[in-house]
């Protein structure tokens, strides 16, 4: 654990673009989060503002506010949204500003990064404080070209795949690894995004803010690194993006590089056009052509996992009636039945692996 | 144009390793090359070792014969070779330092920048002389994330795509724009390696050496403006890699978000195993499974170009009948008999193209 944290949201805590803080309330092991900075939300607790269940977590309408009545101190200033283009709006730059002036180290996720703005940069070089802008790319020496160390892999890697970003992939790979390990798997997993780093996930790397020729050998190297490591008996590997979204066509390298030959794919039902890009005309392609391209690279898709936004608890069930009759495999909707109705599935394929 | 320049080999201007090189000699817009330095040639004509015809380029010795005996002076020095990992080895490094001495500026398509490597940073700063790091990423606030603006393109994108990499993809691209050209067709090329951008094209961007997160972007901006300048009847995209090489998977995004919805396909009969990957158990596709793949991303594959490497030429011909028989599209070998015999197809895909 690196220390105490707090995290600000720039009032925004309820909204999909917070998902950051969302997945630090959720667990991380890598920051104890001891309050969020929301003006809009603050006297609530952050977890009854983002699913109903309290998580202990207070939400402050300042880091003032929290300096004088948070129950910890923090030593870290979690920025926990993301924004149009990545970018650090002027008004959260006030907030880090404070931040810096309390002492806080910055943790910043955005593409941005707070080290590239002069004044942040310079008063934080004046007050001591470290800048850790989570997506500046390690430097070409220390990154990995594919060298084919995959093949050393004697254990299954199941990949979390989904029809478009940002409906679930890196909370369905946690909870199917959760589930595994309760049962008594040693299951692992990899994380590929800024939020998995955030939860103190130990092998992966930040996926979007790689260059691209390393791509294929980082997601290599993080698996094999793994497996010699921890000796598992399956390793979850959280996917990014879709293979055909237009903003970021990717999947393929999960499983061509990462010799990811089990798949669960996750599909938002209620959603025809990819996030973000509501207003263009490419439809999001149905769960059955996704399949037939998975299985195109190589790979199963072992189950199916619904992400249920815009559906009612009977529409819920009625599309997962009828994908499971339409695709002969398991389909589950994690958020309100959990993941048991997957893991026989996922224990057959672990159980039948053979490299 | 921006100057003259001699290109430095390392010795390996006759192998595949030097294809920088050779695609400078076979013509380069922005650069007039006038030496090749390689002591294993010298005293040759640099296309003569490369293909047997004629280039009008001197090869030297070393920097001091080409200063002593070469025709036109120089104001650029290229790196004319791929090496393992992409580093500057030491051996060439005292090339560099002497072409620094001489004042000649710097051109590095290498992943290791020359401007990272100490003593010729500071050695250029001494005697003022440029570095130009041509894989240096732009800075993020130069990028362009994916917006859709793509579909403001009206007029065909075709994408010149292989079962590998190193192949000939973009040798191919050139030839079937200036055959077109040639023809009267208002055609032009996107490039997407550093060769494309060494050869002087207007519209592209280094592929490999981009974030991850900004690929689809900047693919989609070069068609966009490449499109909105010059209102050509058809864009020529060049690819990269192949779809399923595990090394680099890639070629999904010029079909998904730059929206090539024709692909010419090259293919190398000979070769069963990836470039680079002969040892490890990654079996290149056929060409059939590939064009399937390719149509699954919603692309039609025009034609096939073959690369003859190790093939006879009666072999060469007979793979061709075979996979013109097999595929029902045209099927030609671009260095044995030039593009000609695909241009109909092309001609026909441009004609009847609707958005």
């Amino acid at each position: 654990m690196d220390g105490n944290a707090i995290v600000i949201t720039g009032g925004i805590l309820h909204d999909n673009h917070a998902k950051t803080t969302h997945g630090l309330i959720r667990g991380s092991s890598r920051y104890n989060i001891v309050g969020v900075i929301d003006e809009n939300h603050a006297g609530k607790d952050a977890g009854e503002v983002i699913d109903g269940k309290n998580a202990g977590v207070a939400v402050y309408s300042s880091i003032d506010d929290f300096k004088t009545n948070g129950a910890e101190q923090a030593q870290y200033c979690i920025i926990g949204v993301a924004t149009k283009g990545g970018t650090i709006p002027p008004q959260m730059q006030e907030d880090i500003t404070k931040a810096i002036d309390c002492g806080y180290a910055i943790v910043n996720g955005l593409h941005e990064f707070v080290s590239d703005i002069p004044h942040l940069r310079d008063k934080a070089r004046e007050k001591g404080v470290e800048l850790i802008d989570i997506r500046k790319p390690r430097p070409k020496s220390e990154l990995e070209f594919w060298s084919g160390r995959i093949k050393t892999v004697n254990c299954p890697v199941i990949a979390v795949l989904g029809t478009d970003c940002a409906l679930g992939k890196r909370t369905t790979a946690i909870w199917v690894r959760e589930g595994l390990v309760k049962e008594g798997v040693k299951a692992e997993m990899v994380y590929t995004g800024q939020t998995g780093w955030l939860g103190g996930y130990k092998y992966g790397f930040i996926f979007d803010s790689t260059y691209n020729d390393f791509i294929s050998g980082e997601i290599e190297n993080a698996v094999v690194e793994c497996y010699e490591n921890e000796h598992p008996e399956v390793i979850l590997l959280e996917g990014q993006s879709s293979l055909r979204n237009p903003s970021g066509p990717c999947g393929s390298e999960f499983i061509v590089s990462g010799e990811a030959k089990g798949v669960i794919l996750q599909h938002a039902p209620a959603r025809t056009k990819f996030t973000g890009l509501e207003d263009i005309d490419n439809d999001i392609p149905t769960l059955k052509d996704e399949i037939a391209l998975i299985k195109m690279y190589g790979a199963e898709t072992i189950a199916v996992t619904l992400n249920s936004t815009d559906l009612s608890p009977e529409q819920g069930l009625e599309w997962k009636r009828k994908y499971e009759e339409e695709l002969g495999i398991p389909v589950i909707l994690p958020l309100e039945e959990g993941v048991s109705g997957i893991m026989p599935a996922v224990h057959n394929y672990i159980n039948n692996f053979k490299k």
